[in-house]
Order: structure tokens, then sequence, then C-alpha cells
């Protein structure tokens, strides 16, 4: 069996070393406690789940992206793409008789098959909360402080939390009049951000003029509250207004919460029209071309499973806040460990008690597994705060 | 989409609900807690490796009982069926030119096709160290004291750590002078201790008497120090003395430990002749038909990855732990959460100011998040310890 095999890790996947594993261990123990704190629950679901269940969820079918094989009974299992889905599936089954609302979090790897990029690779970890059953303001208000709040417990200061609402560009598409063919064209567009095809695509049917000016204003406006009054004048219809009122009632908690400085308004955050069914949000930091975080109201997944239930939450990238706080230089310094304890000959029993001592106060303690000299020792306790030698 | 699909979960897979997804969440902190105090860093790996890492690794063939699947280019991936492979790799490759010993430890999730059974399913969760880069007995004996502490430290107090030495049947079997062949076969009767199987495959070959006979005091052979001197009267050979020597060295550092009492010695723990160069380990507690814990001294696998290096470890299962603690009624009380705050129409911004200013004391808050009567707020704030209501 001795040979000279080299082995690779799978595209897409990683090895964390110790200190990309301790940064992890640490942003996932903090965020536990913080989403504790404010009442929600751990759920852990299976690493793999049937095709069906991720099929049935989720319409906008995630599971193209997913990685497939076959169980003992040839049916085909997927390794989860996402949380949100398994945790609506679980509190559609076995949870559905509960008092609601119900709030759970997850800290968990999913899997993609994507084009590896920065900050994401195929397997990659995400921290996240739902609420379930309840379709009020009050609670995509407490989802969106609970992610300024993460943002802030993991010291990451420097962000901005842009909040849309699907029904307000789905109101605009309504109003237009256009063919529900060319409407569905659209909004695919709309999610990529796409001004020229839109263009294109409006000229080739006629609807040029009017339509695409309100698009393209629609996909410029961002900023703090007087975008929604901005965009108030721009509409006629109710659901579009309607969904300005709920991004004011929204707003007006965040005051509550002392948030408001980390919120601002971007209507063409649309995310996936298939899949969100109100308010959305993406959380941007400097140094990263991509959300930090992301999520909004899905009213209609658990249905899927059977179940009624509005919903609502938010998905955070673990490796996108490491990779930001590593570009915004806020990486904590690597600590050196406390305590290396060395011994000459027949003094091990010694340093093993000793040790032990140190370990109650909290402390680090390496031991050494051999004799050393004085010399050799204190080479190796460069890398310690202190260092003893039983001699 | 909306139809009753009403979803499973695939075989040997769980949920784990709040209650447990808590308990592993506080043994996981726990247990990290603990190893890094010992001087051992955390190591995370891909979910997914190459098929070859696994064959190469570990001559066993684990990878018989994986799950398995193909990537982009067919090459056949697994889901990890161990966490030893992995950190064996990452030594041998990325940290290979690292100052030795170095001490790893790992939290996470492994697959492995099986007959599902009680505390262990195709997908559980273990804790583990390795320490890496020392072949003398020191390093031994601080492993099965780190998992002694490991079990203490999870209020698991009412175990043994059984302790063997692969030599010593390597030993017998080599002075006894069989055929390799037979030798091959009678290891593996021993790894299921199958004394019929033994008697019935000595005899077919004309060695029944003595050996039979001293197979069975050894399977029969277990206690506390004693033990050791009562085998070295059985054998003359020098592996199987060297090996007794070997673990007479341990138990006396293990007394420096003051963790005797929650050791003894089995020479018949062999867990896997194949894998397995040294001393071999199995914890047991009450009501668990299986160890809680298993591990042994491994100095040949970091060569399948062209990289020589003496390593021991121990890996825990953590569902064995929380059924073990269920078992012996030592499962903490679900802890009612702390302060639940209800609100009278437009009170809701002052619920939220008062909620932040009781989580600033680590208090679990949950906040309405529609208006309620004092009446549905009481019904509701029975699940926590304090209740506000504001009007």
């Amino acid at each position: 069996m001795t040979h000279n095999f080299l082995p690779k890790i799978p595209y897409g996947t990683s090895d964390l070393l110790p200190r990309e594993a301790s940064e992890k261990r640490n942003i996932e123990a903090s965020l536990a406690k913080l989403f504790r704190s404010w009442g929600y629950e751990e759920l852990v679901s299976p690493t793999f789940e049937f095709l069906e269940t991720f099929t049935a969820g989720s319409s906008n079918d995630m599971s193209q992206y997913s990685f497939k094989f076959f169980d003992k009974d040839n049916r085909v299992l997927v390794l989860r793409p996402d949380m949100t889905t398994p945790i609506a599936r679980i509190v559609s089954t076995r949870l559905k008789d509960s008092k609601f609302p119900m709030r759970f979090f997850y800290l968990s790897n999913v899997f993609r098959h994507e084009q590896a990029q920065t900050g994401r690779k195929c397997e990659f970890y995400q921290a996240g909360i739902e609420l379930l059953g309840s379709d009020d303001h009050s609670s995509d208000a407490e989802v969106v402080a609970l992610a300024a709040e993460s943002l802030l417990n993991l010291k990451l200061t420097n962000f901005q939390i842009g909040l849309g609402q699907i029904e307000f560009i789905k109101g605009v598409m309504l109003e237009s009049g256009l063919p529900k063919i060319i409407s569905a064209k659209i909004e695919q567009l709309l999610v990529n951000r796409d001004i020229v095809g839109i263009e294109q695509t409006l000229d080739n049917v006629g609807f040029h003029h009017g339509l695409f000016k309100l698009l393209k204003e629609i996909l410029e406006l961002h900023g703090k509250e007087s975008v929604l009054e901005k965009a108030y004048n721009l509409v006629q219809n109710d659901l579009s207004r309607k969904a300005l009122y709920n991004l004011a009632g929204i707003h007006t908690l965040l005051k509550a919460y002392k948030l408001e400085e980390y919120i601002n308004f971007d209507l063409s955050i649309i995310r996936d029209f298939d899949y969100y069914t109100g308010m959305t949000m993406e959380a941007y930091t400097p140094g990263l071309g991509f959300p930090v975080l992301g999520g909004g109201r899905y009213n209609n997944l658990t249905q899927s499973f059977g179940f009624n239930c509005p919903a609502t939450g938010f998905a955070l990238g673990i490796e996108r806040v490491i990779l930001a706080l590593f570009r915004q230089g806020l990486t904590p310094l690597t600590q050196k460990k406390d305590v290396y304890i060395a011994w000459k000959k027949g003094k091990l029993p010694d340093a093993i008690l000793a040790a032990k001592e140190y370990r109650k106060s909290n402390l680090t303690v390496e031991v050494a597994l051999a004799e050393q000299t004085k010399e050799e020792a204190f080479e190796i306790s460069k890398n310690f705060k202190e260092f003893i030698y039983l001699e």
C-alpha cells in the first residue's frame, strides 16, 4: 500500500486549516448565541435528501445545480442545495401542529454545482434563520434587524442592507398590460439587470417607450427612505403601492431597532421571482463583489409540502464573512497558545500534573511528548506565551 | 406546485429537532474548548473526496461502505466514511513541512452504508483527535487521557476505557507458526470474537489444542493492571511482551493523569488488524451495547500519501453520547426561554427597545409579532420564565 499517491480534493471543495477552521467555529458560535438570544432554535437536517424534496419545494428548480446520486433502490438523492427547503419540510411535517410563529436557525454546509467563484465554492457554509407563521411586516423587520445584528456581532460594521419588495415590479408588469410570455422574459432580464436586453425585448413587441423608461428608472433607484416616495410617484397600481407601504412599515420598525443607518432601499432587488413573495434583502460590504447575506419573504414554499405557512428569513455566507473581514483588515490575529511544558527524563508525570492545573484556569497547554534539553524546548516554546521546563 | 407531497428522508438519516440539535451543539462546543486547551487545533475537510483518497488511505477498504457518485469528468467521489483519512491526507500534503508533533481535532459528520443501528446511522456525527509525529507511549497516554477527560467533560462519568495492543495477538499468531493464510482467517475471527469459528478452523488444520486454549484465554482476559502480568506469563515471544511493556508504560502515565480508575486492559480489543499498529482502545458506558468511543495507534496511514509519520487518536460518537446520557437519566432539562414581550397596538417599538435591553444581559427574548390581548399573551408566556406586557 506504500506508493506515492498525491491526493487532490474535488473541484470547488476546500480544506480549512486551523486558522480558518477556528474563524469558522468562532463565527458559528457567536451567531448561534445571537440567534438563540432572539428566541431562534437550531434545526439539523440530513446532508442528502430525496430529489423530490427539492423539486417540490422550489419551483425555480435549484436541483439542476445539485450533486446527485442513487440509493440502493435507485432513488435519486441530492446533497442539499439549500437549508430553507429542509426546514420548510420539517415544519410542514413533524412540526405542523406546533404553536406558530416558530423561529429556527441553522449553521450548515450546502452544495451546488457552480462555477466556483471567490467566496463561494461547490461546498460552502451558511448561517441562516427562518421565521415561520407570520405574514406581518413586524416579522420581516425582525429578520432584517437580526441580519444587521449578525453582521455587527461579527464585527463587520461597514455594510448596507438593501431592501426591495417583489410585488413592486410585479405590479408594474401587470399594470403594463404586456403579454404574459413577454412579462416572464422581462422579469428574467430584470433579475440579471440586463437593461439592453429589456430594451430590445420591449422594442420587438412595440412597447418600448414609457415602460422601458420606467423599468430603467426603477433599476437605478436606490438610496434612503426618500426612494419610497419617488417610487410611489412612478406607479399607479395597488400592488406596487401596497409593497411600498409594507417597506415603509418595516422601515419604521427598523428605526425602533436603531438600525436604520444600515438600511437602504433598492426596488430592483428581486433575487428570484418564483421563490420570493414579498420583501427581499441583500447585504453588501466593501471589498466583496457579491452579497454577504440575502433573503426575504417566501410565503408559498411550505405549500409544496401540503402546509400553508407564511415565512421569511435570510442566509449568510460564512466564507464570505471571513473573506470580507480579511479584506477589511479585521481578521483577528492568530493567538499564540498559552503554555508549553517541557521536561527532563523522569519528569513527565510532574509535567502532566502541572498541565492539569494550568488548564483549570482555562489556559491552552501543550506537554512535550519526549524529554528535551532546555535548548530544544526553548526553540519550540517560541510559539507559546509561557514556557516551563521541569528538571 | 401545490400538491400534497409528503416527503420522507433517506434511510439512515435524521432530522435533529431543537432539543437534540442543541445537545449536539453544546457537546461540540464543550469538546472544542477541551481539545483546544490541550493544544489541539481544528481541521475541516470536504464532505466528499475522490475515491482514491480513501482506498489509498485504508487497506481495510472502508470505501466499500461508502456513498459514491460521479463528478462531471466521471471520477468517483465518496461521502467521507471517516475523518482520520482526510486529516492524514492534509498532514501528508499541505502540512508535511511543519514542526511535529502536531495535534488536530475535528467535529464532523461521516457517512457509511450500514445497517442503521441504535446510536449509529448512515450519516452520523463524530468528535475526534489525531496526534501525529510521535511514536512514544507518552502520546498514546495523552490520547487515552484526553478520551477520558472528554467523557468526564460531557458528564458521562460512568465509563471504562479498555486498552489493548494489536502486537500482542500478532506476536501470539507468529509464535504459533500457523500458515499465513490460516493466521489471517483466525485474525478475522478474533476481530469478531468468534470462538466457535476459531476452534473449527484450528481443528481443521490440526492446530487445535494449545493455541485454541491460549486464544480463548486471551479473549477472556480483561481487568485492571494485573491482566498485564497474567498475559506476560501466557506468551514467550518478544513482540507480545514488548506490547505489554508499552501498555504498562501507558498505564503509569495514566496514573499521573489521575485517570487510572477509568482504565482497564482487554488484549482482545483488536478493532482492525490492517489499520491499527499499536495500542487500541474502546470506551463503554452502561446502557449502550457498543463503544461510545474508539481509537488507537495507526503508524502506516500517512505512508499511503507518501509521508512517513506515526500517529494515534480516537473518535467519539456524538449521537452515542446523547443516547447514553439519555439512558442514564443525565439529559439536561429543556430550558424555558427567558422573556416573552407582548404588546398592545402601537407599542411594538417599545417592545423592540425593551428586548434589546434584556438581550444585553444575555437573556433569551422573544417579541410578539402582532398585538395581543393580555390573555392571549399570558397563554403563550407559559413557555417562558418571565412575561412582559406593554400597553
